[in-house]
């Protein structure tokens, strides 16, 4: 299995990273194709798909067992669920599956270059192949989704000063706000007093959860280069 | 990358696939673990999603190079696309991806196996992942499919005599008009005369084309032994 492209993103770490492709729209990644693969002309007449299928790798899960049940996180941690009915990284072969927006197709300093939106990938993470979304035969509005399919409308209210939120560029408030609505945290931990730290687009976002209110304690930029 | 599964299908060869998934709902493929996999508890939960994603290998064309751009059938197959911006399987990783509606969930005599319909891929073919389809995040029913969006409503006529539809089991009969609606040929071949033959089933089909109209000429049981 060939890495095709890597896609840059603002998250170097998991933590932080949204459940599935598209919950947080205004989040966006950059794919950088390998110099093997910096060929325009395996793009040609991508720009008119509004939607693309990324099939990734895991790669921050690659020193992970697989183990035939997971515990899905919206089901609050305790209830162990198959590995093939859930989309948890701890599967036998690392393969992530993402549906994210098209926004742009362009020729970058490192040729061409597709941007993104709506990801659920860490920086660098490795890719392996990139599909058009064809929705006469992978949109499937009605289909049913078991367990899976209560826990859409949870989300956690977001306080954060003004002060603080005055430090992070206006392009990636909204990612940020939508990155923490959906809860980063471990779902089996509900520690008030806690402090978590998130890494998002060059700044370090410390943060608190009580009940359904994260509150934003601190804000500052990190060393490490981002995107 | 492991092989998860097979799937056992009507079709030994590659021709007469359908050209993506759900095209063909009345086609089935049964989904056997390999010995290591064959645990029911890694399938707990499965049978409340009614879709679910089969990440596959293009096993019939693991020999041909790929190619920066490739031609689409349904253009006619004189128009060239990047091959990233198609679902060929020439791509540089040979991975397909299909949504199959599941049908059940049993123990067979090789343990755990998934009963699927609507499949795109041909007896044997080996599967790296089984993922459930998740609505929220996978359907996009208004997605822009650019080159691809207007070719859904393509279809062959199938004239067929009763004498030679009879033997045919009925339970197969309906998925192999499907197939054959859905015109098999290469999109380059249009040459009324040709005669071309389909494995399907554990019969051997011959057809011609003529115009929208295909004809069935013959079906006679093969020696494999499918499915």
């Amino acid at each position: 299995m060939k890495k095709i492209t890597v896609i840059r993103t603002d998250l170097p770490d998991k933590f932080g990273l949204p459940r599935q492709s598209g919950l947080v729209p205004e989040l966006r990644g950059r794919i950088v194709f390998e110099p093997e693969y910096r060929n325009p002309d395996a793009l040609r007449g991508i720009e008119g798909f509004s939607h693309i299928w990324i099939i990734w790798q895991f790669s921050r899960n690659m020193n992970s067992k697989w183990s035939p049940t997971v515990r899905p996180p919206r089901l609050g941690g305790d209830t162990r669920m198959g590995v093939f009915a859930t989309r948890s990284p701890f599967r036998p072969n690392p393969l992530g599956l993402s549906c994210v927006k098209l926004e742009a197709v362009r020729i970058g300093k490192d040729g061409p270059e597709l941007e993104v939106s709506g990801i659920d990938m860490a920086d660098n993470t490795p890719i392996y192949d990139i599909k058009p979304y064809l929705p006469y035969t992978d949109s499937h509005p009605d289909a049913l989704s078991g367990f899976a399919g209560d826990y859409t409308d949870y989300g956690l209210q977001v306080s954060a000063s003004d002060e603080l939120i005055s430090i992070v560029p206006p392009e990636h408030r909204k990612a940020l706000f939508g990155i923490l609505s959906n809860d980063p945290r471990p779902s089996y931990q509900h520690d008030d007093e806690r402090i978590y730290g998130l890494s998002f687009a060059g700044f370090n976002i410390k943060f608190t959860v009580s009940g359904s209110l994260l509150t934003v304690r601190e804000i500052t930029p990190s060393d490490e280069n981002v995107k």
